[in-house]
C-alpha cells in the first residue's frame, strides 16, 4: 500500500505562456506546467482555476490524477472551459480530493536558447 | 464565494534589478517581479517594504489586489515613494490585510539569451 | 555534535531527465539532481521511489548519506533496480531513517546554453 | 520598530561554485549566493558551516546582519576558517541568535549566456 503524501489545496502565484518559441517541438514549445504527484492509493480529482488580472476567475478546469502516478500538465493544454491566453498574467489555484504535491515549471523558449525556472507551489491545507 | 488562500505577511530575501537588457521590450526588459495572487472575496491592500544593505528600509510601497484577481508586480516600476535602484542588493517584505500568496521571479536579459529563477516566498504568518 | 535537521520524508513532483546534451562531459550532461543534506550524526538510509505518468512506481532506489555528508545524487545515475528513461515524466518520493533535507536541480544542456532549475522539496514528515 | 521575520536555523542541501566563468565582473563571475533578510531590530549574528560529500563539516563562518539590513554573501567570498573549493558538491546550515530570511541563488556563467536558479531555504527554526 502506497502513503498518501502531500496536500488538498496549493496555489501558484506566478502564471504566464510565454509567446511564442524556438526549438524543436513538442520539447521545446515554451510552456508553463503544473506537475502532480498522487502517492497514494486513490485516484486524485483534482480542480484548477485560474485567476487574472482583470477579469473574474476560469475554471474549474477538471483532471485525474490516478492513484500512484504524477501528470505534468501543460497550461497550454487546458482547454475546457477555455484555452488560456498567451502573453498574459494568471495565477492558479489546485483542489484535490485527496492529498497531491505540486510544483510549477515553466521552459521559456522564446529566444534561440532555453530558460527554465521551478518552485513548490504554496501548501494550503 | 472564493477562499482565501495564503498568509498576510511574507518576505522575500533576494533582489536585484539587472542594470541592462536584451530584446523587445516590455517582455524582455529585465525585471525583478513580485507576483500576487488574492483569489478571496476582500479586496487586499498590500504594503511591501524594500530592504538594503546599507541603509534604512524603504516604504511602504501600496498596492491594491482586488478581491479574486491575481497582480505581477515588476520591482522596476515601483516608484512611490521612490524608485529602486538597479545593480543594487536588496529584500523585501510584503504585508496584507488578508490572506495572499506571493511568488518572486527573474528575468534577466543583461546577455542575449535570457535566464528565469523563481521560488515561493517565506510565508511568516 | 551536530544537530539533526530536516524532515524524514519528502515528495519532487518534477522529474524529467533531458534526453541529450551539450558541452563537456561530466559538468555539462543534462541532468537531474536530488540533493540530500545529513547534518546529523548518525548515517541516513534514504530510498528513493520514482512515479510515473502510466506505470506503477519503481524502486526503492537505495543510498546512505554518512553522518554530516551531503550527497548531490544525479537521477542520470540510478540504476538499482532499473535506470530511469530519458525524455519521460516522473515524480519522486524520498524516505530517510534520520532526518535530512532535500533539494532539487536540474541542468539542462540540450541547447548551446545550459538552463538551471532549483527548488526545495516538499517537506512531508 | 521593526518586526522580526524568519527563523533562526536554516538548510540549502545544494551547493556549487561553477570552476570558471565568462562575461565582464563582478556581476558575471558564476556565483553562489546566500541572501539574508534581517528585518527585525537586533543584530543577528550568523554561523555558515559547509558540509562536504567526503570529509568533516568546516566553519563557522561568521558573519554579522545588522538590524533591518539584507546581505547578499556570495560563497565565493567566504575566506575564514578557509575558502570553499569550485566544482565541488556542498550543502551549508545557515544559524542566527535572531530570526532572519534564507534564500538561495545561483549564476552560473560558464557558457556564453548565463542561467540562474533560486530558492526558498529550509527553514527549521
Amino acid at each position: 500500500m502506497s502513503q498518501a503524501i502531500g496536500r488538498t489545496c496549493w496555489a501558484i502565484a506566478e502564471g504566464y505562456i510565454p509567446a511564442y518559441s524556438n526549438g524543436p517541438e513538442p520539447q521545446f514549445i515554451s510552456h508553463e506546467t503544473v506537475c502532480i504527484l498522487n502517492a497514494g492509493d486513490q485516484d486524485a480529482h483534482v480542480e484548477i482555476t485560474i485567476y487574472y488580472s482583470d477579469r473574474e476567475p476560469v475554471g474549474a478546469y477538471k483532471i485525474t490524477v490516478p492513484a500512484r502516478r504524477t501528470k505534468h500538465i501543460r497550461f497550454n493544454d487546458l482547454k475546457d472551459p477555455e484555452p488560456i491566453p498567451h502573453d498574459t498574467d494568471f495565477a492558479s489555484v489546485i483542489q484535490s480530493d485527496t492529498p497531491i504535491v505540486v510544483q510549477h515549471t515553466r521552459l521559456d523558449s522564446r529566444q534561440a536558447e532555453n530558460a527554465l525556472l521551478s518552485t513548490i507551489a504554496y501548501a494550503h491545507n
